[in-house]
C-alpha cells in the first residue's frame, strides 16, 4: 500500500492525484496534504481523505483550518509545514506538485527522508538538478516523473538499458498560439493564452506551453532524470498530444507511449509503478479515423525553447536564472503588467546580467534564484 | 556470442539475417544454413559465412553443393537435413524463417534441443500453436518473434506484466489492393498483387498481405505467443507501416514500437535481445512533416481476416486447415490457376468440409494439414 503525501494538493495535479486515490482505496492512503492559499478546498480534502498532517501558506490560514477540522489533524504552515508533510514518518510516497521553485525544498527533504518521489514539479530539477539527482542516488530514492512527456519516456525505458538510447523525442502541442506568427503574438491577451487546445492545466504551465518554455524546462528535466546529453534530447511539434513522447534506440527502433490526454494516467502510473491498474478513462479509439501529425519545431518561432537549450548546455546557475526569471515574467504577464512577447525578451535581459557559477551549492542556488526574481521584477 | 542456424537462409528474412550477422562479426557466428532450391545463393552464403552444416531440398542439390564447397562442411537435404541444421550442438540460436508449415518440424526439433528461437515463420504457431508453446515451456525455451508486428508487441511488453495488458493492436498496411473495392478485385493480376506499397517481402507473404490473411495469421500467432484471448487482439489499418503495433494496458496507456519499415530491426532485436546494438538504417525523420493515419479494418472488405478470427476462436485443427488451404490457394493464384478473389472463397470451401478435432496431436495436425492441401488442390 502507498501511504501518500501530496505537495500542492489543491492544484490541478494534486486534485487529479486525489481522483486516482479515490478510485483505489485498497491501494492508496493519504497521509499528508500541503496546499498554498486555497484553504476551503483543502478543508474538503481533509474531510474526504482524512490525512494525519496538512500544511498551508500562512499561520492565519492554518488557524482557520484548525477551527474547522478534526483535532487529531496536525495543521502546519509555510515552507517548514510543507517539509513536515513531505517527511512524515507514515508516508512512503511523496507526490511533488507544488508549482515553481517553491517545490524544491520540500522535495529535497522528502528525498533525504527516503520517500519515493512522484515528480510533477519540473522546476525542482531545472533549478537544482545535480543536487536533487545526487541526493536521490545517495538515499537510493526512485524519482518517478509525472509530467506526461517524462512519464512517457520513463515507461518507454522499462525493460531497456538507458545506454541503448540514441535519443528521446519530447512531443509539444505548440500551446495556445501555435497557429499564430511572431507578429500576431504582439496582440495576444491573457485569456487567449490560457486557452490550451489539448490540456486543462494550471495557469503557469499553460503560459509556459504557449511560449514553449515548458518544453524547454522539460528538456532540462529530461537531461537530469534520464542522464542524457542535450544532443540526445529532441522536440517535435505534435498537435494532437496523443503520442506523449518517444525513445529512439541505437537500432533505430522507437518506443512511444500514447493515449488520450489525461494527466491521471501518468499520475496513477507513478503511484502504481512498476505495476499498472485499471483507470477509468476513454481509451484511444481505433474504431474511428485517427491522424497523428508531427512537425519540426521552429526555434525562431519559439525562442524560449532555444534559450532553454542554451541555458541547459551552459549548466551551473543558468537554468536557475532561466526558471526564476520565467516564473516572475509569467506572473507579470498574468497580472497584465507585461505583453506576451516580453516574457521572452525580459528573461533574456535577466540572463544577460547573470555571471554563471558552474557547480553551485544549494545555498548559492537559492541566492541566485532570489537575485533572478528581484531582477525579473524590476527589469 | 550467438551461434546461429538459419532455416530458410536464401529467403528474404534469411538474407536479411545474414546482413545483420555481417555487421556484427563480434556478436554472431553462423553455424548452420538450411535452404530449399536456391543452391547457388546458398553456395555464396557458405563461402562468405563458413557454416559447419547446410541443408537443401533434395539429394541432387546437396550433391551439387558438395562438389562446390569446402569438404569440411556437412551437406544434408530434405526435412531431416533442415532438422539437423536446427539441432546442431554448436548452435544456440535458431532463426526459423522457412515459409509455410514446412518450418514446423525443424522448429519443434530446435525447441526440443533447447535452442533459443527467433520465429519468422508464423505458420508454425498458427498450425500447431498449443504444441509449440507447450514444448517451449517444457524445455524453457524463449521464442522471440521476428515478424515486425509481433516483435513490436514483444518490445512493448518489456518491463511490463502481461496480466496488465488490456489488448494489443496489430497494424496492417492493407496490402497492395488497399485502395480497391471488392468489385475491383475481380480483375487484379499476380503482378499487381506482388507490388506491396511499403515492404519488400517474399511472394507468399505479399499475397497474404493483399488478402489480409497475413494479419489473420498474425492474430492467431499473437494469441499463442502472448497468451492473449482473441477479444484482446485488434487490428487497425495503418497505411504508413511506421507504427508496427501497439499494446494497450489496463490504465489505458498505450506503448507502441515504430520506425521506418526495415525487417533488419526486428531480426537484429531477436538476435541481441534483451540488448540492442547499433543498426545502420535511416531513423524515422522528425525534421520533416510526418503523418500517421489509422483507419478501422473493414471485415467485409477483408473476409480472410474475419475467417482467421473465426478459425482462431474455434481452435483445434481449424487454424491448421485455414493455413494449409491458404498456402495452396496462394500458390495456385501465383501460378495463374485461380483468380485473386477465389483465394478466400476456396479456403472457405475447404474449411466447410473439415470436421474439427479439438486438441489434436502433432500427428493429427500433420494428417489434417495434408488433407487440407489435397482438398485445396482439387477444390
Amino acid at each position: 500500500m502507498k501511504h501518500i503525501s501530496i505537495l500542492g494538493s489543491t492544484g490541478s495535479i494534486g486534485k487529479q492525484t486525489l481522483d486516482v486515490v479515490r478510485e483505489h482505496p485498497d491501494l492508496f492512503r493519504v497521509v499528508g496534504l500541503a496546499a498554498s492559499n486555497n484553504w476551503e478546498e483543502l478543508l474538503e480534502q481533509i474531510r474526504e481523505h482524512k490525512p494525519l498532517i496538512v500544511s498551508v501558506a500562512t499561520k492565519e490560514l492554518a488557524d482557520r483550518i484548525k477551527l474547522n477540522c478534526p483535532s487529531d489533524v496536525t495543521v502546519l504552515y509555510g515552507q517548514e509545514g510543507a517539509c513536515e508533510v513531505a517527511i512524515h514518518p507514515e508516508c512512503n510516497f511523496v507526490l511533488s506538485a507544488i508549482v515553481g521553485s517553491a517545490g524544491l525544498f520540500p522535495t529535497l527533504q522528502a528525498i533525504e527522508a527516503g520517500k519515493t518521489i512522484g515528480l510533477a514539479n519540473k522546476e525542482t530539477l531545472v533549478t537544482a538538478g545535480h543536487i536533487v539527482m545526487d541526493k536521490a542516488k545517495e538515499h537510493n530514492v526512485t524519482i518517478i516523473p509525472v509530467d506526461s512527456e517524462h512519464s512517457a519516456i520513463f515507461q518507454c525505458l522499462q525493460g531497456e538499458d538507458v545506454t541503448s538510447v540514441k535519443r528521446v523525442i519530447l512531443t509539444a502541442s505548440g500551446g495556445s498560439f501555435r497557429d499564430l506568427s511572431r507578429d500576431d503574438l504582439k496582440q495576444v491577451t491573457v485569456e487567449q493564452a490560457l486557452n490550451h487546445p489539448n490540456w486543462k492545466m494550471g495557469e503557469k504551465i499553460t503560459i509556459d506551453s504557449a511560449t514553449m518554455m515548458n518544453k524547454g524546462l522539460e528538456v532540462i528535466e529530461a537531461h537530469w532524470l534520464f542522464g542524457l546529453t542535450f544532443e540526445q534530447i529532441d522536440c517535435a511539434l505534435h498537435r494532437e498530444s496523443i503520442i506523449h513522447s518517444l525513445v529512439e534506440y541505437h537500432d533505430s527502433a522507437l518506443i512511444a507511449q500514447l493515449g488520450t490526454p489525461d494527466m491521471r494516467v501518468p499520475i496513477q502510473y507513478a503511484l502504481t509503478f512498476p505495476k499498472r491498474v485499471t483507470l477509468q478513462t476513454p481509451p484511444l479509439d481505433f474504431s474511428k479515423l485517427l491522424s497523428l501529425q508531427f512537425e519540426p519545431v521552429d526555434f525562431e518561432r519559439y525562442p524560449a525553447l532555444k534559450l532553454a537549450y542554451e541555458c541547459g548546455r551552459a549548466g551551473g546557475t543558468m537554468p536557475t536564472v532561466l526558471n526564476a526569471a520565467n516564473e516572475i515574467m509569467v506572473e507579470r504577464f498574468l497580472n497584465g503588467e507585461i505583453p506576451f512577447l516580453d516574457i521572452e525578451s525580459r528573461i533574456e535581459a535577466v540572463l544577460a546580467k547573470h555571471v554563471k557559477s558552474a557547480q553551485p551549492s544549494l545555498e548559492e542556488i537559492l541566492t541566485v534564484d532570489q537575485w533572478a526574481r528581484n531582477e525579473a521584477s524590476g527589469v
